[in-house]
């Protein structure tokens, strides 16, 4: 089972990754950027056929490794 | 206009980073993680109302800046 997971920077957060890219693509001519926020993509290869079991591990796993929940946020969808 | 811009790191080049998380996620206990690829999740911001100009600007950004086509692949979507 195939797992795609987004973790965001909570809105109430800096980005100074973000500003930064916004600033280069200021430079590069791009004057209409008014925001970019970057976050992480992740895609999770489950080796179980159990979508209750796929999504509580997910979980799981996102509040102990893939997201800081004290400023990231994080969402999953689940495939096949 | 808000895009959702996605990089993706090319099916057949390594992730190092990814490998790492899978390693860590197998330590925490989840053996069932086959595999994990991780990439990155853009929110933009675009002070355009022109759809066509706001693609044609996203996709010189992308490869511009925002991926390295070499070893990524990106794609992105256009809300509202």
């Amino acid at each position: 089972m195939k797992a795609k997971v987004y973790v965001t920077i909570k809105e109430n957060v800096l980005d100074p990754q973000g500003n930064a890219v916004q600033g280069a693509l200021h430079s590069l001519g791009f004057g209409e950027v008014a925001k970019v926020r970057i976050g992480k993509f992740m895609e999770v290869e489950l080796d179980t056929a159990d979508r209750g079991q796929a999504e509580r591990q997910l979980k799981e796993m996102c509040e102990k490794l893939l997201a800081n929940t004290v400023v990231e946020d994080y969402r999953f969808e689940l495939e096949g």
